[in-house]
């Protein structure tokens, strides 16, 4: 019944290093909607755990694990502390931040496939739940700060399509009996590329066909 | 441990024609929000099976249905492709789709109550879950689209009154021991009639007494 | 794996005192936003028990107690009855609300505290899921009213330090095996203390440092 794919230290490094970037990106977005230290950490940490935590609801993994290991929790609120202090400089270095979370993006959906498959979920829910893991914080952190979640604006370079990505090949993996370390790196790095391609790219996903422009409002 | 009332096959597809039209709700706002077919889909699933997943996890019944039926999860998928495709000619139904609207209502308040009561709650507490698995998916719709619950509005047409009688009905079946396929269909029907009657003549829930227009921010 | 740490009869006293007042201030929300008699009694249920539920749901303490306990359930509803009804009236005894207010908060870190140590959760954890506990129902409150969330804004006093300190002193006094009525009481008193504290002194949050107040948004 574990999620663990590589040895238990790089495992718990690689989460660690996505939890903190997440947590990054929700202590920003607190900065810029103005809310004091606690806000910042409270984003952090909504924004780092929240897919993991809703993951774990919905397969039933309670007590869930951003609440019972401790540097889980710890992690955002070290990364909502460096925000406190060096957002400017935090600011500054977005390129490698994005770079970051399109790895903790990787990272997050092939965990969250695997631990729904561990959980005796079958193709597509595992899929479903490696993208929720991946990009339900995100969704968190916006909804917090009463942000449109960006997961779901058509202007917004595509979140959605690397986690599918990235988790269907995890199932499909699975399905053969052929996980390995090795291809769930893979498939980890493959989500990783295509988001930074998106971003490189300014890719996009369609909106509804024939719309009709003046019903709709603009956001 | 089974909440069906009807047949297997005929629960199941009743199940599913709620979820269509629910999800076809969450996918035309997701529309009128300039959303992109991921956000689309999204709300599809969030509207369709929100209700059903915070009943799921309020009682403890993991993995929740709503990941671990594939029929579940895919249903939504369709509806958010219908909506991709051909929105112009949804919206044009609109009465169609709030008349089946209505029919999902009665069946969720329904098939929530006895499966609350299933998982050995109350009489009380299984009608709030009732309620809940009918309207809580709508405002998750709503909060994901930043938009007031129409659930709470009071300019909607009630919603959560229909879902009472429903969910009320059911549990007095239960607890007098007379709950039948018939009868359990029977307050189904009375809440699809009652949210039906209150789309036709514009019933609304009243607004706290005295109030001090000066005061209130209209919305 | 009592949560308990007053009388049985006392305990239930103070939990309902703490939800009823709760859920005046969801009641009192949804009357300023202008929502119907169905508006206010979710606001009401929803302030007053969406702490405990999420704190039940992270633990796996299901069903979740808020459901599984008529108390809990109807208490918030009468709260509800009684702003509809009396809203002016209420809001003239705003100061003696917020005093409640204070207790409740003061009480429900404590009680959450307890019951997420008694759930096998560690110090830090348990600490956590009292905040949660105590503050959670707030943040769903001003979610659903579509309100930035009072806890996460920097020119509300501070809510979340005297969670922070009446979990603190919980968890330690619990680490340190002393855990007694009395003290637990001496915590919640505390956390009251400052709370009040805060609200007479106007005691607010640092925002982050070296803000650049052009790039920054007033909310």
């Amino acid at each position: 019944m574990s999620s663990q794919i590589f040895s238990p230290g790089l495992q718990q490094a690689l989460d660690l290093v996505g939890i903190f970037v997440f947590a990054l990106s929700g202590g920003l977005l607190a900065v810029r909607k103005n809310m004091d230290i606690f806000g910042i950490c409270v984003l952090a940490e909504a924004t780092a755990l929240g897919g993991g935590v809703m993951r774990d609801l919905v397969i039933g993994a309670t007590p869930v694990a951003a609440f019972s290991d401790l540097g889980y929790f710890s992690t955002p609120l070290a990364a909502g502390l460096v925000v406190f202090f060096l957002h400017p400089q935090v600011e500054r270095i977005n390129t490698a931040v994005q770079t970051l979370d399109a790895a903790g993006l990787g990272l997050f959906c092939v965990a969250g496939t695997i631990k729904a498959h561990d959980y005796g979920l079958g193709f597509v829910p595992s899929v479903a739940l490696g993208m929720l893991t991946a990009a339900g914080g995100g969704v968190v952190r916006d909804l917090l700060a009463l942000e449109p979640p960006a997961l779901l604006r058509w202007d917004r370079e595509i979140y959605a399509v690397p986690a599918l990505v990235g988790s269907t090949v995890v199932a499909a993996l699975i399905a053969g009996n052929r996980l390995t370390p090795l291809n769930a790196g893979a498939a980890a790095l493959s989500a990783f590329a295509i988001r930074m391609l998106a971003l490189r790219y300014g890719w996009r996903a369609p909106r509804a066909w024939h719309r009709n422009d003046s019903r709709t409002s603009e956001e």
